[in-house]
């Protein structure tokens, strides 16, 4: 493999041997990580690092103001309700109101340790709800750890990929896995990781109606919440809201994350909606498990209190303050996150200038939104090798392979940890890159000569050319 | 029933009928916390709560300077590592080997989401290494949490009370269970909640030779961590040590809970030490449920990151400036819980004065701890009617019903909630109650007239004799 890029592919092979890892293209995000890390130590140099896709801005002072404040008030020795504390119960319900347009009361909204944990919870009880409803199926791509804890709960799975059941499609591609009436839950992530698709109001629609007539639950997990760049939600109270499954059905758990939208992840707290009717809700086959059929005491008491016992004191009372101050119209939340959509447009013109294709690329008729996530695929080459030939360029993605995609040609791209005075550098590797594997193909739905210029003019005038962040 | 307390029996009645609780005696904690509160809210008159296990003291200063340090350096916006911040894990590991006198590498000593959490992650793990070996044994009594935790889990369970099995009698006892080779997992609380008993060196020694001769992981509870108050356990790397199984057999993992030993609830951080030899190994039934057979992978990658993702950030570094200054012998922990041994010593001769029995009451020959529980019967009631008819008087407690004991007129009373100012009223409500139930039985193992004097002496003397505390 030829390398003309200004890290050492002596440096690369040598990290890559020493780490053990047979196939680069396939690692998991963690290990690639770790390699970068010491080829990075080594080199002295930079990767394009769209790995992982972990926030790359700062967390908002309001809540650690809130999180001092509550630590000098002693929270830290108290306990929490298992629930979550009334003041965060309460905004978490006037959000959903003011940003979804939907009524949730407040005892059905309860915190926990990061979005991931509401998934972990809602698949406990959910997918146990009805002993013959054993199986959860996904509506593809997907996160891998969803599937990692599906197996890890020794729950059974099913999957299909939805690139090519996209609107009214999909309808009868869902009754073809829930005729079989074994499905307990379907989970699903919008905006999508690592497409960046978004359901239209019609797929949630099929969506919400399959899950009444079936008895399924749905699990939204709306990590990526208003990071659909195409409609601006930052105003309470006022249209348009987040699209979700809930106008549709009562048989829902929203799961919102604070990680993203809120800069939040280190605070490990995460939000679970669950309709009220489903809170109220008896399944005589939980009492397998819990001490109770009802759904929100299997939650709470049943499935919280024995595993976590509930979220950190002071983080609950800085997510309080975030939502109070989103909910008083005072916090503009998507003012910062608008940042990823800006550089995921010039980044995706970047890769389309130097022959890639974006994999996933329409919501029905529309263009997809610019956000978190991006995906491309390079001519003759499989979604591993292309992960393969970019590290040793200097940029890490991963492939779709784990993500119960179809398109095996692709990679994911993730914007955060990429900071606009990179793009240069960017633009300098993709060039040797296509240069490299030879390839005439410029065939890109998004070709724009204009932002890919944009993207230089930036890197060249920032004050800082300096590849400083990771 | 007659009641001549201050609290109107009247408010009391009405507020149980109200609450549709049918056995006030039965009730659970979450339950009755929530009646008692209502009853003070009424009468405007404070219980004597012994209900519940939480601690009441305030948390070091040291993490609250460090958790508002790590705050300000927005620490909230990043993923904290799943297996915890370096600080953290090397802290824990020298913890270890300052106060238990075991060599842990900082590599297998992970926070988790209170110690509870730390249950649920080796149970997941240690309860499926062998298919065949499907049941978790408790020694009881125990918390009933942890037998909540393992129904949830759909793990089978079996328990015995170690009442009339200790010291060398518990080792036929136990291998009357380990014969029939389906015990996966032995958990037990040391100290115990709720009896406050403690096992010997000798006991210890028993169930480690039995978990490594039946090939069995022993999940060893230190919730009340350094809370015997029978040994000094307050100076780095000097005996005594923490008593452990640890010692004994090397298919362990600790729990110590922060939540008590550094009133540290509300910051909902633990610790879980697996022994390093645990963490190396690899067990082929995991791969069931994880995509590695490797024990420590399987608790990491397989189970706390689509879980939770790991502990709060803050917390992590508000917990390792605790252990960094009690490892370096600048803050003495145990002078702070101290406090609940004091308090258990007079209330428990309140007790024995007013007719009322201690039911665990030795470790083989030693009495036993002054400590944050202790338990008592009252001759001619069961643990249930004790309950009902202490409520009515003003006091609340928990029968050992649920705890797995076979001493069913035994009560848990908890010494947290009750001040030093409250023990003249305590005595007050419990002669009052002796009087009410016309017994004369005055035998107790640890009648201390003085005892009960200094309380009295300790209550009058204070300048707040108002019950102003919960």
């Amino acid at each position: 493999m030829i390398n003309n890029t200004s890290i050492s592919s002596e440096i690369i092979k040598r990290q890559i041997n020493n780490s053990g890892i047979k196939n680069i293209g396939l690692a998991s995000i963690r290990e690639m990580r770790k390699i970068i890390n010491k080829i990075e130590e080594e080199s002295g140099q930079k990767f394009i690092r769209m790995e992982m896709g972990v926030p790359g801005l700062k967390p908002p002072v309001v809540a650690m103001e809130a999180e001092i404040e509550s630590l000098q008030s002693e929270v830290s020795s108290k306990y929490p309700d298992i629930d979550g504390i009334h003041e965060l119960k309460y905004e978490i319900s006037r959000f959903a109101k003011n940003f979804i347009d939907i009524e949730v009361s407040s005892r059905s909204c309860i915190p926990t340790v990061g979005s991931i944990n509401g998934a972990f919870i809602s698949l406990m009880v959910a997918g146990r709800a009805h002993k013959k409803q054993d199986t959860v199926l996904f509506l593809d791509p997907g996160f891998p750890v969803h599937k990692q804890l599906v197996k890890m709960l020794g729950l059974k799975q099913t999957n299909f990929d939805v690139y090519n059941y996209r609107g009214e499609k999909l309808r009868d591609k869902l009754e073809s896995f829930l005729a079989s009436e074994n499905i307990s839950t379907i989970l699903y992530s919008n905006p999508n990781n690592p497409s960046w698709i978004c359901f239209t109001e019609k797929e949630l629609q099929i969506i919400g109606e399959l899950a009444n007539r079936y008895n399924i639950t749905v699990l939204e997990d709306l990590a990526y919440f208003a990071m659909d760049s195409r409609t601006d939600l930052s105003v309470p109270g006022k249209a348009p809201f987040q699209p979700t499954v809930a106008r549709y059905t009562d048989n829902y758990v929203l799961l919102i994350s604070s990680s993203k939208t809120f800069n939040y992840a280190g605070s490990r707290i995460g939000m679970m909606l669950i309709s009220d009717k489903l809170f109220d809700a008896d399944f005589q086959d939980l009492l397998e498990y819990y001490s109770s059929s009802n759904f929100g005491h299997a939650v709470l008491f049943g499935t919280i209190y024995p595993t976590t016992a509930g979220v950190s004191h002071s983080s609950q009372y800085g997510l309080a303050a975030i939502l109070k101050a989103v909910n008083d119209g005072k916090y503009k939340f998507t003012y910062e996150i608008n940042e990823y959509s800006e550089r995921a447009k010039i980044m995706k013109s970047i890769f389309c200038n130097n022959g890639f294709k974006l994999v996933y690329d329409k919501d029905e008729d529309q263009p997809l939104a610019d956000g978190f996530f991006f995906t491309v695929s390079y001519q003759g080459m499989s979604g591993e090798e292309l992960v393969k030939a970019l590290f040793f360029h200097g940029i890490s993605a991963i492939s779709l392979e784990a993500t119960g995609s179809e398109r095996k040609e692709g990679i994911r791209a993730c914007v955060s940890q990429v900071s606009q005075n990179q793009f240069l550098e960017l633009e300098k590797r993709l060039q040797q890159f296509h240069q490299d594997n030879n390839v005439n193909h410029k065939n890109c739905h998004i070709l724009e000569h204009d932002a890919a210029m944009l993207a230089i003019q930036a890197a060249t005038s920032s004050n800082e050319v300096m590849l400083s962040e990771r």
